[in-house]
């Protein structure tokens, strides 16, 4: 055991760990969800005192044989090393001091380590002094977040990529699939199974987009904010390198915000992200849904699509198969919206120079991140890319619809249409035969009407 | 006009109206809906400042001539008189006190008139000095909404009696309608149409049972805490009755809370009474969906009930009827979970000793209750009463099922029973074929087993 | 009266109103909120019919007498007439399709008058073949809310806009104004009130541009869809035209869908625009509530800013002056984020071809966007106007606090600024005193350190 | 290893290992939290399989060897073994199947050991046939959920409870702290430090109560209703019997509900449990920003409590103590009403004869459950018992006060006391100076009317 003291008084620290004695007051303030942070996020915190460092070294106030170490503790970290020292739960007061000094305590005390000192020796390395030189947990902190949204925010899009690209595919192959299209749960008129593909696949772009602007509009940073966004004991020459080494240090385009103080106590960025996030996931469950519906049966539902078996569907009924992972995919979905309102309560819910609800926040996107790019990479890898549409029941039903009288309306009129309509679902009759025993169209006119070409492509037929 | 000043300055008052000077300044600062309050709700606040009148003349603070004009002025605006002089916009900031004011005014400037006065003679009756006697807004103003909610529910829970006669009757009706039950949108195992109806009806009435509770636990007000709870200015002689008259002039039981301060400052009391209706809701729009999905097709979908046709369902597709009375409850109870969480951000935000969003949670709990009573009625009117079962249709499915296996299991053991599904699946044969060809059961034991009683009605076929 | 009758039977209109036979089975079918449709609506989808009628007459198929009539009728409901025909509940099943019918019978109504022939008389120009020609509700109706979420945005804009700028005005009243800048609701380091009010603005105009960016997304639209996105009965010439007759009608830049099936079948950007109205009420919200906290007291709270009195503030408390405006925009904030939950519940909820949700979302739309154009001006009016610091209790509590020790501690280090905070605590000493006392700094780098200009801009003194 | 077939096929399963081929299926279906199953819950189900197999050897359906296998190795569990053995993602599909299935096998593959025999020997003892005997996912699945929050309440109450018994002995302590009221933050009229404590308990006990309603009406299960609530399969001695085995397995007692379909295919038990941790919740926050509030500067705010110091407040700030405890709480209470979101959006999306959401439920149950019960118990612990009064700044702010003028009222009439407040603002001057000096009240009767005993007691001094 070392000890170690801060303005509080002066706690033991186990000697072979690298946090030191803020992290063990965190860890004996917050027990909340039982879990740690999150790897991509200490990793981008990590990245941020790298550059930090490399800027403080630049503008001559830490030294070097210092921020070198600093740097070497830092780059271990994003190496994947060191990530059980991060024992925090991320459900968190303090407005995430307890993560910042958690990582300024690993970094120095490993930077420690690498000048050939013992941990702990905060004399000559300092944990408040060196590895937060010129920062304040209210710029790393939602600094580090940012960097990590970016990070994530790629395996999403990668995974919403993945999905856009496998219903694009399914929309090329399934083309000449007609079916009966349905509004109000109604038939209504014949579309493809392809083009309800494409619809998806272009709904499901439109999220990436929204995710893609969302995201990089938490690339505007407040480092060098400091405490309440002044930049007090901050160098002027700091704050303008900043934002250029996290950029160099990610691999990404950081800029500094043009008022570090409404960046430093507002949180919509976060909010935003959220937002995107949610929409997207407004979409997705349609789309599952509509995947549940046309699997319905298969019996006795709509049965036009055969989802592949990827469990025994029930404990009690043999031979079942369930839309597990439409169902999956719907329950994730669920979660981000409610993510989204927690992130909403946490971002209403700042005063003055400081939004303290961060932990919140962080907690929440980095969750709804995580669990959607689950939920869709399992929808296409365990649904999407076997599914086989049910072309024979596709037909049967179309076959059986009235919903084609549409196509007749701009050659007898609604009216006309309308009483036609009305005795085809009296008779049970189908509507061709009403239409030529009637006399309203001559058969070639009717069967050129009644074409797929025609029914799924703009235009009335001449 | 007449001229009315309160510690602001003087304003001029139309002399034709019955509201005065503080309703005016309302009226200038609060236009965000372009709505005025809810007559149920002026006839509720009306009752509060007549019981808090009858305890004040029984205390003999308020004299007995001024008090019976109050009294009478409050009768009048009970009986739905002068409800066109309450512009006051629900959304507004003051903690409702721009409504209190207003109907003090009103009460007052009617009780000048009655006892042979002029409006605006305040140095006769006051509206803060009489009208508000022994009062705050913030006692009176949130008691007043607990009457209301009060009123209100009563309609609710009769549209929700209905809604449940009329399920149990078609429960009753229905009851020997075999269909298929589906679980995941997935074949099941047998189900009466009757069962689905009653279990519908069960889960209302539920529901009524917890709008009931939650109303129940508004009954327990704050009168007599004043302005923050300690009740100072009032009485305690009056404390202590003007719980009972107000349960006299509404012929509800109406009690003082134990602790006035902690009544006056939380609000939980509204949330529980929204969070009543929005669980209300989403048991309903469970119900409404499955009616809508019993009712797709009617020629490519499950058409297993026939709505009423209430409207032409499209502007292009002639024919077409859309389950819209289904659509406009669904739609109504989004509303109902929406205004919920208006409320919970309401009573999140309360400070100290009062909590100033009372407005938002009186407009959203009226507007709840408004809504999702006629929702219901409209149900119930449009579309239940006049319902129809498609029996073949269900017969139809039921045939063609493969579900029914699970009632065989007790007797051929899951494994064979899991056989026997995937090879009716695969064949497309019914059932009953399969297995006397494997002899897997004697024919007259399976026709036992098969039977519309066994399959719903617990326990296995001997 | 008169006889109209659709496919479902006839029913009597009364003869002096321009709607028609589905219109009354409209207000028949929904009783939910009492209210009607919103002008701005029905002005938009009279600009969207405008906007078909034009392309119709320019394919040929529509003949140039009746497009006319037509035109000329929508035109003077673009001109504020006849708004009080649109009787229908905004909550509605049918996805629109009764207000859509509404605006085609009183166009057409009117357009047979313009004519010289009879109201009713659909022989000669009818609601389904001629004003709704080559459209469904499918695709006008979205292409409606569109249009009218584009004119409602441009108010609301323009109400944002006036708040930033206002703001920047005080930011620039107030920019020598230091005070004590507030984290965690404790003591910080010093800011100026200018400072903050920028930062106001600043997250302001971040508002303005998210509901720009979303309002742009929905200017694509769907016209040509028809019933299901196939564009069935719409001619190609006439899809390709209607987005640019559309932008000649509304003076907006409309384009029409790359997937017409997608932009019928998912309703995101709908979500899109509401999101973006929450995110901003959140940033309001915040912003709102520390105008609250700095006008608490007025002598036992912080009493920084003194807002305009608007109205007294207590029916008990004399003299009493509440933050009413700032209340009234929390409150209209905390609508839109519920408002927000009822477009996403609705948007979840689509179903194949169609969400039939979106009368929900146009309602909630609308009454966001009016509400919140409504709370914001009515902040600016009321309050940011007429706002007054209180300079010399903003120095009061500067002088008495211990944050400036933030700036020390580059000087000193850590561990002697947490010992000095902990004795200036302790001993309510002023810090400036006990930095002396002990030696830690000469007075005249002290003052250097401790003056406006280096507490309020980045850096460390020299 | 060693193999196992369901009807899907065969797999392979790691001898050493309790659960079979169900579970590895779910293993690599479900990846989304990269959480397992909350051990309550495992722990829960296995009382409910216990529960079971009683029953079923009472019937005489199962035998008594095996069935004393079965409730042997469940015991094991309920015991705390083999706790390790339920790897399966919590956010999963197929309504729980894979749950309950991990906990058959995990249980058949015990008893088998039990009996002596080897892990996959089904065809002794088999997961679906006799652990599962008599159940189907959609009734032990709910059954096994309703056990846990049963289990969970208590743990949650008893901290409730914890907090309102120390908020108790804080209102005893400080009853006669006198200090300023507040409403709208503006100061009102006195109350004591006491009297608010005790508000914050009357409103935390409130939430008990609202707690244990809400988790006595998941006491109703649907055991015995197998697949879709008509209990096919299931004796009927057996479903008269389970709820009677299962009180007796868990100590709770549990009955079964009249409409075993209706407690099949709706969940809004779970959204009453979750309302009523929302509803509790929004209390908490308003407790805790209360506390935050009061806690405030301490050199520029209120400065009326000191909590306790728990961590170093500021990475940057030196001697910067945060109300990191209050701010844990609040955010804690924010993701418990941001569960309760997901919580509604599951049970709204039943369909037919399951709500197969379930799984969202449990995991957004559990959660809030256990996180509010740890953010509670936090607050005791680290917060409320350390908490200390600041007398001397309460006395302070009081006499700097003009609320007092409230007092008056009843004896100098509302336009006097407005008028007296408003020169009180403008001089500055203490309100008894301005009484005396205009001789509105004599000194003795003033002073009588401003006693602390007069102020915080209801009633009009005489």
């Amino acid at each position: 055991m070392r000890k170690e003291h801060d303005f509080l008084g002066e706690l033991e620290v186990p000697d072979n760990v690298y946090y030191g004695v803020q992290t063990l007051r965190a860890i004996e303030n917050f027990h909340i969800t039982g879990q740690t942070i999150d790897h991509d996020f200490v990793q981008s915190m990590a990245k941020v005192k790298k550059a930090a460092a490399i800027a403080n070294i630049a503008t001559g106030r830490l030294n070097k044989k210092t921020g070198n170490a600093l740097i070497a503790a830092a780059d271990e970290i994003i190496a994947g090393k060191m990530l059980d020292q991060f024992p925090v739960d991320p459900i968190q007061g303090g407005a995430g001091t307890s993560i910042n000094m958690n990582v300024n305590e690993v970094i120095v005390n490993r930077a420690l380590e690498i000048i050939g000192e013992q941990k702990g020796r905060y004399d000559i390395i300092s944990p408040n002094n060196d590895a937060n030189m010129a920062q304040s947990t209210n710029d790393s902190f939602p600094t580090g977040i940012k960097v990590c949204i970016s990070h994530k925010s790629k395996k999403l899009i990668k995974a919403l990529n993945y999905l856009a690209d496998e219903l694009d595919k399914k929309a090329e192959e399934y083309k000449d699939i007609l079916k009966m299209g349905r509004t109000h749960l109604q038939d209504a008129v014949p579309i493809s199974l392809g083009q309800e593909m494409g619809s998806y696949a272009s709904a499901v772009r439109r999220g990436i987009k929204r995710i893609e602007n969302s995201v990089s509009s938490v690339h505007t940073i407040n480092m060098g904010a400091t405490a309440v966004g002044t930049g007090l004991n901050a160098e002027p020459e700091y704050i303008k390198m900043v934002a250029k080494t996290l950029s160099e240090v990610t691999g990404e385009n950081f800029t500094t915000a043009d008022n570090l103080i409404d960046t430093t106590n507002n949180t919509d960025g976060f909010a935003d992200v959220s937002s995107a996030m949610k929409v997207t996931a407004l979409v997705l469950i349609k789309m599952a849904n509509d995947f549940r519906l046309m699997a319905s049966g298969p019996r006795c539902g709509l049965n036009e699509l055969k989802l592949p078996a990827r469990q025994p569907g029930s404990s009690i009924m043999p031979g079942k198969v369930n839309p597990v992972i439409a169902e999956v995919l719907d329950q994730t979905c669920y979660q981000v919206i409610a993510n989204d309102l927690a992130i909403s309560l946490g971002v209403e819910n700042g005063q003055f120079e400081l939004n303290v609800m961060e932990p919140i926040m962080a907690f929440n996107l980095f969750n709804s991140m995580n669990y959607l790019t689950n939920a869709v990479n399992t929808f296409v890898d365990k649904l999407l890319i076997d599914l086989q549409p049910n072309i024979k029941q596709c037909t049967t039903w179309l076959d059986n619809s009235v919903g084609i009288i549409t196509a007749l309306l701009p050659h007898i009129g609604y009216e006309n249409s309308a009483m036609l309509a009305k005795e085809a679902y009296a008779t049970g009759k189908p509507v061709r035969e009403i239409v030529l025993k009637k006399g309203l169209l001559p058969e070639e006119k009717l069967n050129h009407i009644l074409s797929p070409e025609q029914m799924t492509h703009p235009g009335i037929a001449q």
